[in-house]
């Protein structure tokens, strides 16, 4: 097992591990019990986790009292779950020396990373990303939310979590699509900072596919990394951390106008071909970079096809409610070259001409690139 | 207009200003928009404090997007509120770089405060509190909370200000019944730090209940220094914040028993008599501080009865579910002396033997204190 230790220099008691391995998953209970004796345990988990046996998987034959979201999926990342579950911990008396411990994908660890930021004004959490998404992305950092009925991530919170553990072997049971769109944030990790991760995903990328642990197991280590350097030069994305976002102006919109059709990672992904647009336009990055990234895609079977039904008004409306948003307009974040990313004026995130976004998404929906 | 400074040690970033002051309402705005220029601001306030006039006071000519909280009071302190508060902001697209501001008493203040701690994913927000209560404690200290259906705050977040602007001219419009139930916390406030505070309120309370701008402005100086004092030694209540809730662990259930019909500060009053009796038997403090204090109650006609509505086992299953509980038994916070909280091996909140805590409950029940 590999172990990563994110520091949060400005406070150093909200630092934590992150341990990697393939085949931990049996352990991790009595991991979490010796290093929190006395502390109730609250398990978050969805119906897919259940089904692919990784909740068996972790309990063995102990019994913990937990919570199954039903439907999985983004369609119950809403604040509704959210007081279904704290409504559940409260009848089952739980303090606040309780620690939630999240179990599953990425909205399972948004949902529960929420629950535990405001359950009594906070309770520890403790997240078990099984999929590539969450592994390489949204179990580190702290960034919890959940939907309203108006948008996406409406309500949501900074919520670092007490301990991560990631199993690699959990990435198994996933299908092909999951699998591989959320390799989407590993190539976004890669080409905001580090050429040489992009050159080993592009050489190695059958073995990854393959799902064997050593490669896996690599890239959740590198990913952890690189996302670790960032979450502590800037844990609550005042500037620097808002290099993560990537791809994901467009991308967040592409996945909201679809109501979600799209999976994420999908969305990501023509979010960074719609970042590599911008930047040829405004001179940075060649076509080399935007046909090497289609090319990986591709052989990743992801689809970068805007569906029919999205308009490019539509796009504009939702960018321009980005929660990063200044004066109803968003801020790109932009390569200046592969592995760097764009910083003027000691910002990371860039004001960029209305002009130049509309010909982007018309480039997208036209699919000329 | 006086000023004074909460820092946050661990995290100097979180520090912020109280300015109290007698008529400053109308140049608040001002002082913030100077202070945050082009900034948006969305204000939260009740039905109550419209009717008071306050609002109308604060904005002058000026217009803000606006959420009025209708009914006033507990009933809507709950988590429907938050949802439709906060879809309210984003039908108005405000993004991250908004601000909150709370006008109106300790319920304005904490829905507010919650609002803005979990509006994606945090932005800042300044209290205008304008109760008793609001001014001498809970704008200060960044506790923010909402009601499930199940019990008081079960959705919260520790969420410091951004800035405090106390008038203690707002005070003028309270009715009788919630300025001398607020008062207990300035009550708590010198039980728990300052002998001679407690005397002052003693020998003042005629000015102070004649709500002359002078007196009014020295106990909320006083308030804010001894909150701030124990908030900036322990800003996320691991421990030594627990100070602040004397006679809150019995006066919560009280108060939550009676399906919040009694004011919080009657409750409050209530359960800082429990604190005594609980004290007594124990060995701290004699008859004369309980006789003291029924005394000064009296004056402020605050009624000690408990409504007969309210069983034992009603109060004792209520504490069990304290936030602050361990294995489903609260810990209490004692005095050692009038001005002194009780510390045993770096403690402030106790383990209390649940016969001494039934007894009390019997006392408090029978009126024979």
């Amino acid at each position: 097992m590999r172990k990563i230790q994110v520091k949060i220099p400005s406070c150093p008691k909200s630092s934590y591990c992150i341990a990697v391995g393939a085949g931990s998953l049996p352990k991790i209970l009595a991991q979490i019990r010796k290093s929190l004796p006395g502390k109730e345990l609250f398990l978050i988990t969805d119906a897919n986790v259940v089904k692919a046996k990784h909740l068996k998987n972790l309990l063995g034959k102990e019994k913990l009292p937990l919570f199954i979201i039903t439907p999985a999926g983004e369609k119950s990342k809403n604040i509704k779950t959210v007081i279904k579950i704290i409504e559940e911990m409260e009848k089952k008396a739980l303090g606040r020396d309780c620690v939630v411990i999240a179990l599953g994908g990425g909205t399972v660890g948004d949902i529960a990373g929420f629950v535990a930021a405001i359950y009594k004004r906070g309770v520890p959490v403790i997240q078990i990303p099984t999929t590539t998404v969450s592994q390489a992305d949204s179990s580190v950092g702290g960034k919890t939310g959940v939907d309203s009925s108006v948008s996406k991530n409406a309500f949501g919170s900074f919520k670092n979590p007490a301990a991560v553990f990631i199993d690699v072997s959990t990435l198994k049971t996933l299908d092909k699509e999951q699998f591989n769109t959320g390799l989407v944030e590993s190539i976004k990790h890669a080409l905001i900072a580090d050429e040489e991760y992009l050159k080993y995903l592009q050489k190695n990328l059958k073995v990854i596919l393959a799902r064997k642990a050593k490669p896996l197991e690599y890239i959740a280590v590198k990913n952890c990394r690189i996302k670790a350097s960032v979450v502590e030069a800037d844990p609550y994305e005042k500037n620097k951390r808002r290099v993560l976002n990537y791809g994901h102006t467009i991308g967040h919109a592409v996945e909201s106008a679809s109501n979600y059709k799209i999976l994420h990672g999908q969305a990501v992904a023509i979010g960074i071909i719609a970042a590599n647009i911008i930047e040829q336009k405004l001179g940075f990055g060649g076509k080399e970079r935007l046909a090497g990234l289609k090319k990986l895609f591709g052989k990743l079977d992801i689809s970068l096809k805007i569906p029919k039904t999205i308009t490019k008004r539509q796009i504009l409306d939702i960018i321009s409610r980005d929660k990063k948003a200044v004066k109803k307009w968003p801020r790109f974040v932009l390569l200046e070259k592969t592995g760097k990313v764009l910083c003027k004026k000691g910002q990371f995130a860039h004001k960029t001409e209305r002009k130049i976004v509309e010909e982007t998404i018309n480039i997208l929906i036209k699919q000329k690139f």
